[in-house]
């Protein structure tokens, strides 16, 4: 077996790895992921091109691990809630908070990171694929919870309900609405958990 | 009173503003509302810059009216539903389908309106907030209906049940996320009016 002393060169490159992706996380904060190109990330860093290239195959790539790790710790965030030991209506609830919080947050303070989640979901990038699978798969756990606890109603197809309630949370999720709907977006939020949690009655 | 006759100016002028949305209307379809300039719609119509501006402030202005009446149709056709004698559920199901329906007809047949139309969205021009409170109207109207005929539950405040709803309806009528959900549109309208179908069930 492979471990990290006996193969000292995987944590080398796995460190440096995470450094090109944290220091091309600080350039795009600051001058947007359009405004950079490889060459530019690369003088930042003070290594060449052709090594940042040894790591990642394009901009994109290193754009997409970016916001692999910002909707990761969204997602992280989301999953410390459906362990809570509370009723599955209450972290139903609090989920639609903490997306709407999150949402907000990252517009307000991380305006340019916005924009590369934005670019990450309008070009269908694969991080943004995983987090939504991820939101399912956390959405199905806690509405079967809710369902076995005798919570939510059991008639509709688990399949449909988690559908329509993903469909609820793009208000949220999808910073090309997000940004229309700053101003009330907790509140938003909140009724619509609501209405979401009236059609879980059962 | 004035009437067409006592007033010719008033009709040929009214006249002359229709044509000069009609031909705008026609122009941006092929062209797109970007790329086309006054000058250009003004020789396109055969008439001066000059006069063009005596009916408009701007291009955004004959942008707006262009979007006035395609949004106008949408409505039009949703105040069809709400009138008709039907169930408050059977209505408010169809007025999704008709949403979604329309959306994605927008998006496909003339996706240079669209693009017009999610300007008017992003950039909050007049008619998209008109079309928006004649929706909010509408909606208020079939969920009261609704309440009065005991098909939906009176205990959530109405206007929180509103505001709710229409925030599930954006999927359908924002462009921004109605073009991300193409392929499934009319199945997610309907997984939604069932979602909220059965928030109101009393």
């Amino acid at each position: 077996m492979l471990t990290p002393q006996t193969n000292p060169r995987g944590p080398a490159e796995h460190e440096r790895r995470e450094q090109i992706i944290s220091a091309a996380s600080e350039h795009f904060r600051h001058y947007g992921y359009t405004k950079t190109t490889v060459a530019d990330l690369a003088k930042a860093i003070g290594l060449s091109t052709a090594y940042i290239y040894k790591f990642f195959d394009s901009k994109k790539a290193i754009g997409e691990a970016v916001c692999s790790i910002c909707l990761g710790e969204i997602a992280q965030a989301l999953h410390a809630i459906r362990r809570e030991p509370k009723p599955a209506a209450d972290r139903l609830r609090r989920m639609y908070a903490e997306l709407a919080r999150r949402g907000a947050a990252l517009f307000f303070n991380d305006r340019k990171m916005h924009d590369i989640v934005a670019a990450a979901l309008a070009e269908g990038w694969q991080p943004n694929q995983t987090y939504t699978e991820d939101l399912q798969g956390l959405l199905r756990e806690l509405v079967q919870e809710g369902r076995d606890a005798g919570e939510f109603e059991r008639k509709t197809p688990l399949d449909e309900t988690c559908r329509a309630i993903m469909l609820t949370m793009e208000i949220m999720k999808n910073p090309a609405i997000l940004e229309m709907h700053l101003d009330t977006l907790e509140e938003d939020a909140a009724v619509l958990a609501a209405l979401v949690l009236r059609s879980l009655s059962p």
